[in-house]
């Protein structure tokens, strides 16, 4: 079968934007439009990710604003919502529609303008994701966060600080990102000093509330040498549900939603965890890219909390982990996210990352809805 | 290729329930699986049409709430958003879930939960979708429906009661069918007396706001047999999007998105409107059935006014169009509506439409979001 190609990729800066999300999505979808010298009435597909335009901003239809903005008439348009696996769930469908012979020409621009909420408003918004009865008791996402460092910690007898170690990392790769929110180094101290958000985590263990967009062009492999040598392909790709009910986990430091997304993707590519080069994780909280060190295979259960802290997923260690800066750093606009992850890939597999190029044919991005409620896996190679 | 099989269909009761969106979700979801005895484990994906949950119940994550309402804990989910066409909208994303070997078992379920909040704040919400400068200017899309119904009946010389027409043979459709919100015959008296809307158009020229859910089950064509004889197979599906500004479009009595996703449809599926018996079409207003009327291929320009005047969309006619009672009358959750669609179609090609059944091999459903903006189009061919 014909494999799916990325063939262009972009994202606008990400922060406290000065723009509604129909004018971040446009600013993403013509720069990637634009490198890859694709006009964009050539589009057939038009998918656009977002958790809540309709929420934040009064505003829906996006997708068709979009098209209208972008000069894409007559592509087809949707939404694709999976709350914070937006975006990775915009690549699952962008690739559905190609692979399905659908659509040989597919963008997928991811998005989300939240800064100009507060942070009190913006965090109940997302947690409208969870189950009314765990809503109804005043949990959130960051409150799951804490118990689960809580417990993790106990269990495996790790310390305090190896969670630390993964704000340090990412927030030192965030600094050669021009995309990132952040552009600064933080040293344990600085983290372990922060304001208690949800014991034991604080605040540097969290990621930001970001205005931002990226976007990804896709078109079958067999072509894609017609748009650009530059591309890379879409090896495998999968998607799986946790419980919905948090509390309802044998073990809540196992995320199930990324252990089945991951054997499908693994499946789909016949690739393992030992052929991954680079990988995008999604480090909402600094506890979760250890978790999903763990369920990715990446290192055994209860180990995982040593890979930031013993250098394993620096930029120049074994497998470096989130060199976009990850969600912490480079922010967490909610549907740009997924997309982003795999425009980090993309740009490193095509040795087009810059200062944080790393070395790499084989990479891999994971994108969690909620609290692993919903997880999308994406495993991409090099074109050969 | 292997084409997409629907093995299984259900709609709740549409009208005003005492039930948030997720339970409505899970009734049509629960009899869906049921009709087709396949267990909610089985499930490998599983889609969400809805449009708004999160702006009319503040509840978002509705895909994963489903996946734990049913059991179907590890099923990819998703929710697909474009605004009135989401049900639409699903059944192409689940096309491709299956089109793509992405899944082999994919439910789509689609529902709205509207009739909690008054109909200006529905309406409000709806007119969300509209370009910024629109919705500024106080445009809603009955006030569209008021506009092209005036150019339409001056610039084609046809008679208003044509129109009225229409809401009368849904009304009459309604009648038979248990799930509908309405089932009343209206005269041509009643509607031309009701309150005015905007002008030419009156009450009962629109949908109603209702509450409801339905669901459908898709699979490989080449196994649809081992689950059961009464399937069908999508043989042509499309989707294309009209300018967002409505004002931009050269002839606004022409939906170029109805034109443009037909197309798409008909080729993919070798068939012409000349094969299609029996059609559900977007009759949000009255003045719409006839538009698709003729932008789907059924009728010339100017003439699709004569078709439910002359009894030729009657449920005794040459083309039967609407035997569900259509939006008018079986009602129109946003998200469900597409859905909705399908099943009537559905039922009627397995020849299990009750007392609305017509003889029908082909039939074909189409799905406007918005005024047009975008729309989706859905051949169905009983099996053979």
């Amino acid at each position: 079968m014909d494999r799916v190609a990325v063939i262009g990729a972009s994202m606008t800066e990400f922060g406290q934007r000065d723009a509604w999300v129909r004018e971040l999505l446009a600013e993403a979808g013509a720069a990637c439009l634009d490198e890859a010298g694709v006009d964009a009435s050539e589009l057939e597909h038009l998918y656009v990710s977002n958790m809540a335009s309709g929420e934040f901003e009064g505003q829906t239809g996006v997708p068709n604003a979009l098209a209208h903005d972008l000069g894409a008439l007559g592509a087809y348009t949707q939404r694709v919502d999976q709350t914070s696996a937006s975006g990775g769930a915009g690549v699952y469908a962008a690739w559905q529609s190609v692979a399905s012979g659908a659509s040989d020409l597919t963008m997928l621009v991811g998005g989300e303008k939240m800064t100009h909420r507060t942070t009190a408003e913006a965090t109940d918004v997302i947690a409208s994701l969870t189950h009314p009865v765990e809503y109804k008791h005043g949990v959130t996402l960051p409150s799951f966060a804490g118990m689960t460092a809580r417990r993790y910690l106990e269990k495996y007898d790790a310390p305090r600080e190896s969670l630390a170690s993964v704000a340090v990392k990412n927030h030192a790769n965030g600094v050669d990102n021009p995309h990132a929110q952040f552009r600064k180094e933080v040293d344990e101290e600085t983290v372990l000093g922060s304001p208690i958000v949800a014991d034991p985590l604080r605040l540097y263990d969290f990621c930001p509330i970001t205005d931002g967009s990226a976007a990804l062009l896709f078109c079958p492999e067999s072509v894609a040498a017609e748009y650009t040598d530059d591309y890379t392909v879409i090896a495998g790709i999968g998607g799986a549900t946790d419980t919905h009910v948090v509390h309802e986990r044998d073990d809540p430091t196992v995320m199930g939603g990324v252990v089945d997304a991951a054997e499908i993707a693994y499946e789909m590519s016949g690739l393992t965890a030992a052929d991954v080069d680079v990988a995008e994780l999604h480090d909402m909280f600094t506890i979760l890219e250890v978790l999903q060190l763990e369920d990715l295979g990446f290192f055994e259960k209860g180990e995982g909390w040593k890979a930031a802290d013993e250098g394993i997923t620096a930029r120049d260690g074994d497998l470096p982990v989130n060199t976009s800066g990850g969600l912490k750093s480079k922010g967490h606009p909610l549907g740009a996210s997924g997309v982003a992850q795999v425009y980090e890939i993309h740009r490193q597999l095509t040795d087009n990352a810059g200062e944080r190029q790393v070395s790499a044919d084989v990479g891999l991005a994971c994108n969690v809805g909620g609290f692993d409620n919903c997880v999308t896996t994406t495993i991409l190679e090099a074109a050969e």
